[in-house]
């Protein structure tokens, strides 16, 4: 079976997860940032496209934990565009670079997964994932990222911290970019929880399943 | 005093107001249609964009109580793009069509408002309304007039009923378009309750007002 897959996010009240310069925003709170590292914590595997370590550079390792007992790190990277000095490369955590077959870019510091031919095939990720025992996998971003999960139904839960500002901008990213859905191929949600988290509110959704999505 | 001003939207727990396709998306839930009906009511005026006229052709009446007792409508329509057979115009509910300075088209059906060189000068418009003795503003979009009334510190309250959807896209539209707000610029709210309503969740906030915002 393939990993549960929760995708987490924070947004502005009117959608958008960074200014229109893309630069890195703080939406969260406090108290949604403690529920973060709980929830990075309790997963086997962390998951962002390449598009968040170049604008973000995170380390994505949970410091209350020891490095052996952290997530392992992916970075979905078709053309292998992670820079060396990336920060997910350091801390003596075990990082999985998974690029496309063409690609022939390596790293100093991550293992590579080629697969998919000029993208990233999800559904080969998944099962090399699987194959490692990886029961639980949390996709963070960008809105690239979680657009193509939701576009192959690899989804189960969502959850959006909405932080209270506005940033507006026609041009800044949202939770989930890509090409989008037309009204008849949405994704239905099923409202979980709403909870006021500090100033913030915290949403939780599962991904309804039917005959007509992948499973 | 400028009239209290309100605004109110639906979007998807992605963020967005409609698909990539603009074609109107219900994202309302049932309990929150009711909702907007008893908001708009308590209203003495609700304004559009001319975008949202142009896309949803919305009527902007409420049903439930007579002409003479409805809100003013009003359309923000800077080059005066209102077809002449908009369902705003019609229904023997008053409409007022907000236009620039140079802008010549007139209406069966609505009065006019010439007010700014290129774009219609909102304070211009708030200080009419004012005259007129309207207190409660209601706006409900699109995205383009959302952002230009935040822009112009025009909003008192941001209410947005999430529903339990994915749309996605990069270019479908957002609560607040426009040119957007670089961090330090960008509206803070506070969030003054957070409402489980059937299967969608309603967030209302006031704008927090400081020294650096117009009032």
């Amino acid at each position: 079976m393939r990993p549960h897959i929760i995708v987490n996010c924070a947004m502005t009240a009117d959608g958008k997860i960074a200014s229109v310069a893309r630069r890195q925003v703080r939406i969260s709170s406090p108290e949604d940032l403690e529920r973060v590292k709980a929830l990075r914590a309790g997963s086997d595997a962390i998951l962002v496209g390449v598009g968040t370590v170049l604008a973000d550079d995170p380390h994505l390792t949970v410091k209350s934990l020891p490095a052996d007992k952290n997530p392992l790190r992916i970075v979905l990277d078709s053309q292998g565009r992670t820079p060396d000095r990336a920060k997910v490369l350091t801390g003596g955590v075990p990082t999985l670079i998974a690029t496309a077959a063409k690609c022939i870019k390596t790293w100093k510091g991550a293992e590579v997964l080629r697969c998919g031919e000029r993208q990233v095939d999800l559904q080969c990720l998944m099962n090399e994932l699987e194959r490692r025992g990886i029961e639980r996998l949390m996709v963070e971003g960008g809105g690239e990222t979680i657009s193509s999960f939701f576009e192959k139904g690899l989804v189960d839960e969502y959850r959006v911290f909405v932080g209270s500002m506005v940033l507006g901008g026609t041009d800044a990213p949202t939770p989930c970019g890509g090409p989008g859905f037309l009204e008849e191929n949405s994704i239905r949600l099923r409202l979980l929880s709403v909870t006021q988290m500090g100033e913030g509110a915290l949403l939780c959704y599962e991904v309804v399943k039917d005959a007509g999505q992948p499973a």
